[in-house]
């Protein structure tokens, strides 16, 4: 199936059936998120994985009770950091200059010049920053899904504060963004698996300017 | 080919050859974006397609002389609305009462939860959420464009203001957020194109809790 196929395949799936899907399927969603690319390969964003039924029936009441938390066989929490910092793109680079076996500081040149961009802009423009660049794996995570015909629902209905303290990603620096809840669907039980896919129209949705 | 593949095949093209992408592809990527799924189905932006050699000479200053705005034949302006309106709102849910033959009105409940919600909320929030909705257009764009082996550089580094005056997009409540580039890679000069793809190890991205 092309792509265009297997976006017309998935939906927001509403209720799961309880079956596991296969971890290797998984690492395979998950992976799609991981080759993302990102603004100047900072890739400011984590995944997380969390199969414990125990933790998804913590999270339940936080996610406005949505049984797909507790259904689906594993839950991806999609958070970026919170802000960027010198010792971050250092980080990047440092990393990326071994794995290129290019020289140490090979790169400074164009990490000044992006750390004084980003030295003058707010925690919260940093922010908005890194969510963006999550959001581009979580394209790709769902397009994974898709091909690999495992139902993921995307859920933005969280109380992303209460989370990010319950998993302790405020501790890493990491604030939730959203999430992707991957299971199988429940067919006869699924409200929103017989109504059809609305978008606007091509005409609607594309601005052609020459 | 498998996402995962395409994916690895992908690179951010830094030096394009000129060479045309055929129209039918373009609009195989834009569909992607299309069928993106976005919170609660308001598909809060646009994708705006440009050919016209002056006009993408005249951006290609706001996008600090970058060779790919105009060595691609597609250009293609990722554009997020500003807000959300009560209108907006109506005409979404008109549209999909009727795509899916519901009676109209079917929706208002859902309709005003959510326009209590989104009416306690700051324009900066509003727009936030929306660019977040065009990033996920954005990354299935670019799995797309893999999948056809259409080269396509994802670019955030441009003056989004002066491109929205420039476009118009400013009278139509729209800014832009991203661009992509599509084209054909300049195999023989393009200095990126060698370059081993670096993105964080799995243990580094993934954070398994259970």
């Amino acid at each position: 199936m092309s792509l265009l196929e297997d976006l017309k395949w998935r939906y927001a799936t509403k209720k799961m059936n309880g079956q596991a899907v296969a971890q290797e399927k998984v690492d395979y969603i998950i992976e799609a998120a991981r080759l993302a690319p990102t603004s100047s390969g900072l890739q400011p964003f984590k995944v997380i994985q969390i199969t414990d039924p125990e933790l998804k029936a913590k999270i339940q009441p936080i996610a406005y009770g949505q049984s797909q938390i507790v259904d689906c066989s594993h839950l991806l929490v999609f958070a970026a950091y919170d802000r960027y910092t010198q010792e971050y793109l250092d980080k990047v680079f440092e990393y990326s200059e071994k794995e290129r076996n290019l020289p140490a500081g090979f790169s400074n040149d164009y990490k000044n010049m992006l750390w004084s961009k980003l030295s003058q802009q707010t925690q919260e423009e940093h922010f908005n920053h890194t969510a963006r660049q999550a959001y581009i794996g979580f394209g790709l995570a769902i397009a994974a899904a898709a091909e690999q015909k495992v139902d993921a629902t995307p859920m933005e209905g969280f109380d992303n504060e209460q989370l990010d303290k319950l998993l302790g990603l405020d501790k890493l620096g990491l604030k939730s963004v959203t999430l992707l809840a991957l299971g199988y669907r429940d067919e006869a039980n699924d409200w929103n698996v017989k109504l059809k896919k609305v978008r606007f129209s091509k005409e609607d949705f594309v601005i052609h300017l020459n």
